[in-house]
């Protein structure tokens, strides 16, 4: 979805202190930034926010850092979350260049949520869980890599479930229809809580992966 | 489902070619029943037989064994396989039981087909695919196993993909909503027919373990 630009998110963009100009230049040293060794947990295609705030603000002791494609979500995001979240960072960037924002280990979690389900066949290589973008980002986690999903289309979750497994992922917590689970502690995204009115299910998976 | 029994299927049951009484004695030695050196595929809880027989003629390579635990419905499917169909027994038995059927190794695949899903949590030891089950199969099946998995049941399927990963086989052709798949040459059962014209999706999966 493409958004309008408002007046006021170039300037929220510019100076908003969230939001990390030149990524590139922190590979290897986000600890740095952050200014402590806790682990980082990065979110791919954060929108507005809602979700990596309501997780950095319960879990002071994970760095968090979102990166979002659009210039103006990413400053929506950055106002949405305040002064007070101290550990977080917003990326304005693709996953495509994980690697450039990211030393090997550098990150100890991914979590993909509501992704473009790139529906029709041709696309399939564009769903962020197509083995090719798995490869990618094993190769920026290193010797072990953790990957929270959740989605509301059911064919992107059975094409996740798939790749996943065919790549030797270790799948664990699945879930067909998170809201009506025994799953507790879920933060719903602003995506999740309008497709969950409507009654879709929401499905949700963790997979980890360890170098042999 | 208890069914009542009918005054045919008690002379159905003794006579018929393809239901074997005593069927401990065979362990070690069905390929010998079968007269060929076929692999053996097992279908745990027949019904009357639909899919099983389909199957056979489909499969004439293969020798298929039944289990089934209602003494009628096992009449009922001997009844409906005919007289050519040369590769198929029937075992009046429980699952329970598969390690007095069959010595180590002698099994090549499993089909579980929409199975009691035993809904409450209190029951959830007697899922056939609850990880108790996938060790007695394992046991069974020795170096390598094979299961090939349907319901109709949401929450069993989610329960039964949890279990498989926690369990570390490993999935393929996990299929959602089977009958909306590219998944070719799928075979319903008399089950899979009724549940599906309700529109109910069907759940389907192929899992595979190795021992290390």
């Amino acid at each position: 979805m493409r958004v309008r630009k408002k007046a006021w998110t170039v300037a929220e963009y510019e100076n908003n202190i969230h939001i990390c100009h030149e990524s590139e230049k922190y590979k290897g040293k986000w600890n740095e930034l952050f200014g402590n060794g806790n682990p980082i947990y990065v979110e791919i295609g954060c929108g507005k926010g809602r979700f990596i705030s309501q997780m950095a603000a319960q879990n002071s002791d994970i760095n968090f850092i979102g990166i979002e494609r659009q210039s103006t979500i990413v400053a929506t995001a950055a106002r949405n979350l305040g002064n007070n979240a101290k550990n977080v960072y917003l990326i304005h960037g693709d996953v495509e260049n994980l690697a450039d924002f990211f030393e090997v280990g550098e990150i100890k979690r991914l979590y993909i949520n509501f992704c473009d389900p790139w529906p029709k066949k041709k696309w399939i290589k564009r769903r962020l869980t197509h083995r090719n973008f798995l490869e990618k980002y094993k190769a920026v986690f290193g010797d072990k890599a953790e990957i929270f999903f959740k989605t509301d289309n059911r064919i992107l979750f059975e094409f996740s479930l798939n790749e996943f497994c065919a790549d030797d992922w270790k799948l664990s917590n699945i879930s067909l229809d998170l809201h009506n689970s025994d799953y507790e502690g879920n933060i719903m995204t602003e995506y999740e809580e309008k497709f969950s009115e409507k009654g879709f299910p929401i499905y949700r998976l963790e997979a980890r992966w360890e170098k042999n």
